[in-house]
This record gives C-alpha cells, structure tokens and sequence, in this order.
C-alpha cells in the first residue's frame, strides 16, 4: 500500500487550509469558499485519490471489538499521527475500532494503560514507540495479543515492526551513485540509534557494492538536528576534496545543508546534491529546491501493527516495512559529467 | 495553569533531538549522549521546569475509569497533539484514563465510537475537532457526559470549551497600538471561521478603543496560508499609505509576510512590525527575527475539556480559553519615533 494522501496533502495541492478542504469536501461550503477554490479544492483530492477514510465493512452498525495503541508519546510527536492512522484504518476495514493511550513514556503510567486495556478486554495491543528504537514490552502485554510498532522487542516474544532503516539507506545512496557521484559524504543521525545505526549501514553497502571504500574522513556525527546538518556541511566543503554529495541521515540535518551550501554560494543540486531521510510533512516547503528524499512509511507500519494484531497467527519476527524514495529536485550529476 | 513545556521544547532549548532527551531524560544515556550534552538536556529540562507528566494520584495501582475523546482528525492535524495531552494530564491527575479515538471526520465512525465508548461504560466523552468550528454533537453522546473541545456546540447542549479568539485579537493588536503603530493592517484568515471572525473583531474593538477607526483598505482576506500573507503584504506595502504595523491572523500567514517584505528590503521590526497567531511550534525556527504571536492554548483548553467531564454540574455553557500573547522580537515603534 503506498501511503495515503492527508488532507494535509490536499490542503497543500489546492494552495488553501485543511479547513477549507473540510468545509469544501462535507459539501457544506455555500458562502464559506468560492466556486473556484471549491473547484480547486475537488481537482486536488481527485487527483491525489484522496479519501477522508476507508470503509469499514461493517462498522457501522453495532458496537465494535477494540485494539487498544499505547504510545509513549504519540500524542504529541509531530509525525506520529500517521502511524494511528494507518492503525486505524486497518482497524475499521477489519471491523474493529482503534483506541489510544498516550502514557507520556511514564513506566507505572504505562502499566495501567494495558491493565486498563486488559480489563475492557481488547482483542489486542499495539505497543507503539514516538521514534524508532528497542523496548522491552511490559509482561502484562503479553497476556494478550501484543505486537510492537515503531519498535523492536528486545526478545522478539511478539511480533514487531519497524523501518527498514538500512535498505533506506542503501537506496538513498544508490540514488547518488547512479548519479554517478563517488565522493559521497554521510551527515548522520545519532548511530546508537536504531535509524542512525541502519541508515549509515546501508550507506557503506551501497558505497561497497560500488566498488568505494567509504571514507570516515566522509562522515559526520549529528544530532538529527537542523545546526548539525549546517555544521558538517560547513566542515565537509572545507576539505581540500569535499564530496560532491551528501546523503543526509533525516530532513532536518539536510535543511542545515541547504543553509550552510546557500552561504557558500553553492547550488543545489548543480554544485551539490543531496537526499534527506524521513520525508517531514511539515518541513516540506522549506526546501527550495524540493528534497529528494526517503520517506518513513508510517502508514503503512500502523496498518500491518494492526493487521497483526488480528493475525495471532504470525509469527514473532520483525516485519521490515520498505522506505521508498520521494524523488524530487535535489540531486543531478556531479560537475563536469 | 501556563501551557506546560514539552519533551520538543526542552529539545530545542538544549539543542537537541527528542530522542537525546528522553534517552537522558530516562538515565539510561551511558554510552550513547556525552555527560555534557546531558548535562545541556538536564539543564534546559530545570529551567524549564519539564516535568515528563503530572503524577497520577493512585492510577499506578488499579484499573482506571476511562473518559473518552473522539476526535475527527486529532491524529494526523500537526497541533492537536496538545489538545490531547491537555486532556489526558488532567484525566491522570483525577485518576482517569484518556482514551481516544479519531473518526477522520467520517459521520457514521463517529457514531460508531461514540457507541462503542458508551458500551464501555465511559466516564464521559470529550468531542474534539481539529480546528475551531461549531458543530452539533451526536445525540448519542448526549446520553452521558459530553463536553465539545476546540469547537462550540451549536445548540448549548453541553458545555464547549474554545479559545478566546476576539480577546487573543485584542490583545495582538494592543501589543501594536502600545508600541506607538496607529496605521495597524490585518491579514486575515477566512472570516467564516470562529477563528478568522473572532480575531477581527478583537482587533476592530482594540482600534476603536485607541479611537482608530477600522481603515477597509488596511484589511486584506486571506486562507491562512503562506502565499496569502505574502501576496497580502506586498499588496499593503504598495498602498500610497502603507501601515507600519501588521497583525496576521495566523503564523503561516506572518511566514508569508516575512517573505514579501524582505524581497522588498523591509526589515522587521525597524520598517513594520509582525504580530502572529497560533505560536506553531513547527513554525517557529523559520522567523528570523523570532515571531510575537498569540498562543492556541491547547493544552489548557484539553485540561478544562476533561475537569468539565468529571465536574457534571458545571453548566452547558461556553468556557472561553485565554489565549496569552508571546513577545519575542518583531514587533518595535513606528520609524521616526
């Protein structure tokens, strides 16, 4: 299933607010938005096959069997909405409703959250995690059908899904091989993490199937943030070789990039190119020109957590979920090819 | 009670990613954050005053009653995050779980888990919308506790809890009128909204009180997106009067009015100054300087949606949340001052 498109996607594609594609798309909008955006409005989520939800088979009738989400944070981390989303409609297609806990990362809070679940008698629970990492599921979980998201159990008791962290690497850096760049540098995210640790795997295994030895002079240490990604970018062009492109560990290092490259009057992708990780929503537009980049496929993991959930078939494996690349406007050959 | 910090904020003032934070955060940081830069996440977690959540009084032991939150797209809208956290502090602290469940705006799955809450004995329900609006609450919910949050009840069945929009316009424009501006333009964001009317109106009322009359030339419609606050401001500037001071009603909007003036070599604050509405955190590293603005008190407003749940003899009426203004640095006296 590729992702699906948001509203957000619509909101951006039609140039008007999510409330406005709201407003258009209940059919209520007389007086409220004109003829035209209206229009333009409908042209975007036709295109985009944007639909407000899939449809539940029977769910709208009667009361619906719950499979309970607890999150430590998914409330409030800006990305992880998709990952309930795509949990939910899995849900409802499959007649069930999607109910969430948000513990805040409390442990004790975290305890009550599944025995409360347990109590109301949930036909399964999604252990789900704010940012791709190892957890230890709690044992209460394990009385019921648990399965983690986002996150690997530690002791693989349940099954778990999680990114493809390194396949996404490998592919983001095949990207610029085929390019035909041979000096790519890598600004990485913090590699004691699971994303950062598999990213920078798949970099060196693209670069090794390439016949290049990957070159630590080449590779940066970050913090995933946007100063890191402007602080490397600074030091890689220093080097009397610099790189001819940098494979960013996520978005936010890379929008440092651009910075850093725009003050050294370097263009992207003609003097530089570069590929993000993550493909943020929100950071989308900041990008001038648009980021090629790797999308984390979040809708897609919630939707296998809960298709899971209801298969107490399936084995306790992590399930990889594919991170495909978003291609945009970031990379081109290197100079003088 | 002050809007708390989040886990993002504490990330931002330390420099960090989220991920540092909660890593040091949860002691566990041996061998994969330096002493030093755990000391910063410690440090900026203090002065902020971070506190991971509320404590719960005796939820650790025991099951929980549940209060229900169904919300049309509370997942996927990038503020909503802290609409639900507001709520659920509130419910943990009074010995509650928060449970939600998002409908994609979808009538029939609305029904759906609002019988589904009820079949599970809810405390209550909290009706949420992603964006400020009026609506009609599903006769269902009327049958327990039901409180509207970021939204108003059309017929006053049940308590709403929504932000003050015309007090957080005065207030916006008060900030200008203070610091000496008197030809003061908006650009607003759609005016059918609660949000877009109730904005204007607070800074209609603040020029009148400062004896102004409100100038038709100096208030431009919008969609509360970047584009519209650019093209807006350009269209002010060129006025053979243009205002010295502009209060958009949004911060997209104040994005896109950073963009047209520095393309026309304005500088904020010292040529016009810029009050925004909203505070998104997502925002706000992309004003240079940083951006005055109004903050959405959503947490609040989720805090007060969950204490009316458990109050039952508080009154259907609407309870206005304040929504505080947030100096930084774009607002300045009118030149020659």
């Amino acid at each position: 299933m590729a992702q699906r498109p948001t509203m957000h996607d619509v909101a951006a594609a039609a140039g008007v607010s999510q409330a406005v594609v709201s407003i258009v798309l209940s059919g209520s909008y007389a007086g409220r938005a004109s003829e035209t955006t209206a229009q333009r409005v409908r042209d975007a989520a036709s295109q985009l096959d944007y639909r407000p939800n899939l449809q539940a088979k029977s769910l709208k009738t009667g009361v619906a069997e719950i499979i309970g989400l607890v999150g430590d944070e998914v409330a409030t981390a800006p990305f992880s909405g998709m990952l309930i989303k795509g949990a939910q409609d899995r849900a409802w297609q499959d007649d069930h409703m999607l109910m969430t806990i948000d513990t805040g990362g409390d442990d004790a809070l975290e305890h009550a959250a599944i025995r409360t679940m347990l109590s109301h008698r949930v036909r399964g629970v999604i252990y789900a995690a704010m940012y791709h990492r190892e957890v230890e599921i709690p044992a209460a979980a394990l009385t019921t059908r648990a399965v983690c998201l986002n996150a690997k159990e530690r002791e693989n008791r349940v099954p778990s899904v999680t990114p493809d962290e390194v396949a996404g690497g490998y592919e983001a850096t095949k990207v610029l091989l085929d390019a035909g760049h041979t000096r790519i540098a890598m600004i990485n995210i913090h590699d004691v993490l699971p994303a950062g640790r598999g990213r920078r795997e798949g970099y060196e295994r693209a670069l090794r199937e390439a016949g290049i030895d990957p070159d630590p002079a080449l590779i940066c240490g970050g913090e995933g943030i946007q100063r890191s990604g402007f602080k490397a970018s600074r030091h890689l062009m220093s080097l009397d070789s610099p790189p001819t492109a940098i494979f960013c560990g996520n978005d936010r290092s890379a929008l440092g990039a651009y910075q850093a490259l725009a003050e050294l009057g370097l263009r992207i992708p003609e003097d530089v190119s570069i590929v993000g990780f993550d493909d943020q929503d929100l950071l989308r537009d900041f990008f001038h020109p648009p980021l090629t980049t790797v999308r984390l496929p979040f809708a897609e993991m919630g939707d296998r957590a809960a298709a899971l959930v209801l298969d107490s078939d399936a084995p306790a494996e992590v399930h990889l979920i594919h991170c495909p690349v978003i291609h945009r406007q970031s990379v081109a050959p290197p100079k003088g090819r």
